[in-house]
């Protein structure tokens, strides 16, 4: 367990750290995209066969309903998740200097939920049968499908959200002081709410 | 079936919402071309396994040609694809601004035949190699090969087509209200020309 | 051998159109090498498995030298890939408006030979590796690892010479009316001397 | 080993000739960081069955903690890269001008130790686990997820330090009169001490 523990801290670590730290020094081009994604599935590639690599408590919860992660791992999960990312944010600001939740852009409220809840959606189904599907297994792709939607999904919701699709994320952006509170739980509970209909969705369209 | 349905369904819609969210809010950079390109990546390692993964009439057709989808199942196929992309439309005007149909680019009617023609051949061609030659059984490097076509044909047609090479994105754009009709028929039957004759020359091209 | 010589003829066609409909309309940036360097890959997981997906003399010679392509097969595949090259480049004129060779940047000579020549090599050397190794047998990443080669090349040499790395490419573009026949001859003849020696020195580095 | 020790000085060389030609061509744009993303992944993948396909002094450090190196390879190996890095290096100076180290950003010496650490860290660690761990054998990954490291975390320590993450690279920019000694051993001492770490972390991470 704790090796699971250790390497779902270390992926979600360098996660936020690159979300940080493309995000306040690159502007907003096609930066923070491209490397956010690439570290997601370089990590997913490293931690897979020890934690299954899910950084991500949106994606913990969809692997609990899926089956592929006990219902007692969830909490260490999430409790490694997010200091992970926790303490990549405090190094973020060590690091560079960063853009405080006030001059961030602003969000259209229902937009917002939309937008985080399709790509949470996206990722957490695309984890499901890349990396869970018992058709799939043994194939070398999974960690290009899911950095591959983080990507996209950045790409697709910019204006729209803060297009973290993961709580830890979210937490961390708040720790970095890029964002407030109330973004901060509602980006969350969306996370969580479309991981877990990514499930439901996931035994419906699998054979497993 | 009905899990077939559900997730051509699920890959067309994010295919489409990606395109409707990138063109109408990044610009005309390398955005569209790259997050187009990489969620049908995603989206075929996805649900490949399940129903192959077209998420787009004209692949369908190929894959029938070449006796990989049954014909029956076509006509489903085609009403979860079409349907995937214009419930995304209606999604896509609600969260971005879309350019009408009058303001966006005016090409040259050849040249989009010719560019829509071409590289919905490329597609179709690429995919019955990559996803259904014996070969090539168990292969993890299908879906890159899909989304990567259309990342490479939307680079090399900007300015002479819409870059669809899916009558479903076609069928998108126009709900969108992005584009008009005459250029949507125009776009989406030349996709399934070019489906039909890929079809044939994997016949002739492969040994299975 | 028609399968293979169709294969041939197809590939390089969408590699020399791609060239050409990416140099000529979107400038200098990113996109070219993108789109080049993805068309390759595409093309090489979609035929590879028929021909061996070279579209390139100088990889068809390298291939010869390794034992990998029977000599007597040699002169064919030349034949193929230049006419996809230039039936390619025959509709890229009409397609977009292609930059008169006069107007093109000016090379210094000796850095283009050490450019195409280094990058060749770099090509066959991969190709060889990743493509006909027997340790290599049966892997996925081959036709990554040969499109980001030539990605990363044209990157490299940028500036330095036209980055064809690929006889039937200088071919294409001088059919274009986009090269002066001098520094075609020379970037061809270049490319197959790297791909010459790339077969030799892949004889030392391997142990099959 | 006269195998492995050509693989790693060819590789290297590569490596090296791509960060010299991007970075003092190109601006500071995306192209530096894809570029030597994309040639470490093909070089990884070319040399991998061979020589581990290191490139990388930190790198071979790592394998020797792990095991995975017989630590009487090490010196030999160090040797290849550092001497393909600098030969690489005088190309360069012929090929590009390169900006002189006084001209080149300055550099917060904290920062610089932290950002060369964490990612050569992370390097280090997923070399391992993608490369070395038992229970990923036979994958198809491991290239693209250790060149995607090296992408990601050059665009992440921008402005903060080389992005080095390999001593060879460090020696290559002296060589090419691009950094100062100072920088340089700095840089190469704190990347052999994260590989050192990453190695023990494997250890404690993975189950072999």
């Amino acid at each position: 367990m704790f090796r699971k523990f250790l390497v779902e801290f270390i992926g979600t670590f360098f996660l936020v750290l690159t979300v940080g730290c493309t995000v306040f020094s690159s502007g907003n081009g096609v930066i923070p995209a491209i490397a956010i994604g690439v570290i997601l599935m370089v990590m997913v590639y490293a931690g897979g066969h020890v934690s299954g690599g899910h950084y991500n408590p949106a994606v913990s919860m969809a692997a609990a309903m899926r089956g592929a992660l006990p219902w007692r791992d969830i909490v260490p999960y999430w409790i490694a998740q997010i200091a992970g990312g926790m303490v990549a944010a405090l190094l973020v600001k060590y690091l560079v200097v960063v853009t405080p939740a006030e001059n961030m852009a602003q969000f259209n409220l229902s937009s917002l939920i939309i937008a985080e809840f399709l790509f949470t959606f996206a990722l957490c189904y695309v984890v499901l049968h890349v990396a869970t599907a018992r058709n799939n297994e043994g194939n070398s792709f999974y960690g290009l499908a899911i950095g591959g939607t983080v990507l996209a999904g950045i790409f697709a919701t910019a204006g729209l959200c803060y297009g973290a699709f993961n709580p830890a994320v979210a937490a961390g952006l708040w720790t970095m002081g890029a964002a407030i509170w109330k973004i901060v739980w509602i980006t969350g509970l969306t996370n969580l709410i479309a991981g877990t209909l990514a499930g439901l969705v996931y035994k419906i369209t699998s054979n497993d």
